[in-house]
């Protein structure tokens, strides 16, 4: 059992933060939790950004071998923590025990999936193009390429993802295994969950004799570390999960430093789902069932929630709001992540009341003040494609369904939408011929497409985009899960010419 | 024989722009040439996006086949022009016919190399990751990736390549290739080559009965064109070459667009050769031969032009100075791309005249009034740290050679470049271990390294990059030639659980 002290954690050592302090929130009941976080000053940032960088000259270099068996120590740690880290994030997320051991799950095996990439290599990209000497009218040179990691990266911690998107996360995991030192700024909203495994990391750091600066730890109760790190010359790219404003900020200093770095943000996404006349008529109540199901899962504070369902107003239609409405008036109340999250939720919720031309369907059950009731309204094509702000993403358990007169607005309605992560189609097979005349739309607007299905639950596997056109995610040549990710966080370099013996050891072969 | 009417291309035809006139100018005798082109109004830059966004909905899902055979009718009409282009060519730029007949034979190359390339179809990079409905806890889906195209992309002519970085130049075949349609914005120096070679481009379209929208070309004698498509939203990526004020204007409007997109932009390098000491005594009145040599290449006006030296000023670096000023002695005054160019470089060249520390060895002939003389300089390391103006690029064949006084001060030198192209090496065995202790950080500073060569000359093939960390280009995860210089334009997308009627073609395979 460790006791949880509050410190950084730089250079392998806890550093008593010397900026404000703050305590995490248990959000199911909004008591203060020990011990108290202080947060990192630019000094104390600048601090780790320092020995990133030279740690960073060595980390990149290290074998495959020695950089997969560091991502698969990280593992073996986060899991020898036991319960006292699954407790511990039940605590400071409100969350369920079956949802933070299934996210452990996917976190170690996140990590181990990156092992595995860093063993096979691939993603060195490595190229061999031989010299030709006696070309015309120029001889050919010899040229090689292989990827070489980025630099330092600054990593943000997800509130929604306090292990799979967090300190030893995706985005962690894929940069480290690029070879990336990482320096984690952690969410305020679970603390004592980031202390735990960031410990887990500085002890495989050790354990794997690696240079105590590849990984760091800092807390900060608002927003100056995050704008210090991105700031630092020494960070060369970000990985962010959270919401639009936070993301795009962090793109504007990006973007304004002496030499601009990439941000990969994952930021806000409404998942919009198709619903097809033909699949609507055969089984429209029983999609509507798995419609509240996956709107609820995790109070729906997934980033592949489904916000918006898009249907032609035929016959089917109508079972399907009953259906879904029925589930979701049994849908008991969740406790939301964070009392600021559950409050922006039930502004949206009021926003969406509101609305003109807007109505409630249905409503699931209240709970205490620190829960949230899901909730959802229909609207009209007309009036979705009048009010751009309906678009906007209610971060929960909210769902909005658009009636669409024919197809040809139904049509309208997709091309108005903002890039997404997913979008969902239920289409039977006599709907196809209309289905696949959108697919050519639709792949410009998301990273992942789904048929007969929802977008929760994000396979982590060598075929999943989890990104998309802006605003779903900063950059939209990237994906934030799935072995892809790794590259977000490399660049190729060419070797022209090169002796043997100046040539790094995987081009060396003649 | 064309007549060259002037005109904008858009749609596959051509219209008389509205905008302000403008005429080439012969930079070998400053005179201006005819006819007058016409430039394209906001309207006028709207159309042509429009009809590219309509077009590449069909574009994008073309055959490998129809799009290879695209490329190559390209190539064909390319050559067909015949010696109309290479007199066009020659007159717009100053350069010489072997030049250009040089340059032509590499454009057409590329266009087959991308051809090529799209056959191959492996910059789909199709992933197939099957499902297992056994899978507990939960059923894994069925997932399948490949790379789509990004949409119409914006590519800017360069100055200094009037065909190989220009209209059908690598942007383009590139942009082609991964199935974005392209709208160039001629460069006002060379708008007739820029005609010729957009005929060929729109014939082409018109051959491979292709939609009509996937190229246009516009004239602008200033930069409003420019800006205007960078900032339209069916605009989703931008090829340029060009200046480092240029380059980062653009990537402000593409920041500040409602939906950002990347830019690849091209900049400034002053490509940096570090010759090491046992080099030096071996040969260095060779070294500094070859250096004049590449310096003086095309009057100094490539992108890879070795503009800095940086060496220990030991007993071999007077031979390098003397066999390099002996030969630049001797170098003739050449004819630069533009009055504004050849203006440019005699200002940069006064200003390293002027600047404290600094004193010129060597200068090149004398010449017309439209030509400019090759000019070496050199500095110590102390007065180069000092300064930093002293790592701007001057454009043309300005070197500056700076003297260390040990290998600390030459590290301190190098640490203190900013992102570059290449990075040259002359070393011999003897001096293979402190050239190998600098590698690990010259792959953080540029695309290439190449080992006893000179950056000039960028072969066209799979293992180059032509690239590097800002402000040698806006991203350095990228390349602009080469075959790597496809993945610009493309994004990954993920469908799940599709059926085969669904899939795209690509990905049907059980």
């Amino acid at each position: 059992m460790m006791t949880l002290s509050g410190d950084l954690l730089i250079g392998g050592s806890n550093v008593r933060g010397a900026a404000a302090t703050f305590s995490a929130i248990n959000p199911a009941n909004g008591s203060p939790m020990k011990p108290s976080f202080a947060g990192a000053t630019r000094e104390q940032v600048e601090k780790a950004t320092i020995l990133a960088w030279h740690a960073f000259l060595v980390f990149k270099e290290t074998s495959l071998e020695d950089r997969a068996q560091f991502l698969e120590a990280i593992a073996e740690g986060i899991l020898a923590l036991g319960d006292e880290l699954v407790l511990r994030a039940i605590d400071e997320t409100g969350l369920p025990r079956g949802r933070i051991e299934g996210e452990r799950a996917r976190t170690v095996g996140q990590l181990r999936l990156f092992a595995k990439e860093v063993r096979d290599g691939n993603f060195r990209e490595l190229r061999f193009d031989p010299a030709d000497p006696d070309r015309k009218p120029a001889a050919k040179p010899d040229l090689r390429l292989r990827n070489v990691a980025l630099g330092p990266v600054a990593v943000f911690g997800a509130s929604n993802f306090p292990l799979a998107f967090s300190v030893a996360g995706g985005d962690t995991a894929s940069a480290l295994a690029a070879g990336c030192p990482v320096i984690v700024k952690a969410h305020s909203a679970h603390p004592g969950t980031s202390a735990l495994v960031g410990r887990a990391v500085v002890d495989a750091v050790a354990a794997c004799g690696l240079p105590p600066g590849i990984f760091a730890l800092l807390f900060d109760a608002g927003f100056e570390v995050g704008q210090t790190l991105v700031a630092d010359h020494r960070v060369r790219a970000v990985g962010f999960t959270g919401s639009r404003r936070g993301g795009t900020a962090l793109m504007k200093i990006a973007s304004e430093r002496k030499q601009p770095i990439p941000v990969y943000a994952e930021m806000s996404s409404i998942n919009p789902v198709i619903l097809y006349p033909n699949a609507l008529l055969d089984r429209g109540a029983e999609i509507g069932k798995s419609f509240a199901a996956s709107l609820t899962l995790g109070a729906g504070q997934f980033c592949t929630n489904p916000g918006l369902i898009i249907a032609i107003d035929d016959a089917g239609l109508d079972a399907f709001i009953e259906g879904a409405a029925t589930a979701l008036a049994e849908a008991p109340a969740q406790t939301m992540l964070t009392g600021g999250i559950c409050e922006a939720y039930r502004k949206g919720v009021a926003r969406l009341s509101a609305a003109s031309a807007v109505s409630q369907v249905s409503a699931g059950k209240g709970g205490t003040p620190h829960q949230a009731a899901a909730a959802l309204f229909e609207t009209t094509a007309a009036a979705f494609l009048a009010n751009p702000e309906l678009q906007e993403e209610v971060f929960g358990a909210a769902g909005l369904i658009v009636r669409c007169e024919n197809s040809e607005e139904l049509r309208r309605v997709v091309e108005s939408l903002e890039g997404q992560l997913t979008i969902g189609l239920h289409a039977d097979a006599k709907d196809f011929v209309a289905a696949s005349q959108m697919i050519p739309q639709l792949e410009l607007l998301a990273g992942r497409l789904l048929v007969n299905g929802f977008g929760t639950g994000v396979e982590v596997s060598p075929a999943m985009v989890h990104g998309g056109p802006y605003p779903a995610t900063s950059d939209g040549r990237s994906t934030s899960v799935g072995t892809l990710a790794i590259y977000r966080f490399l660049r190729p370099v060419s070797y022209q010419d090169f002796p043997a013996d100046l040539l790094p050891e995987a081009l060396r072969r003649s």
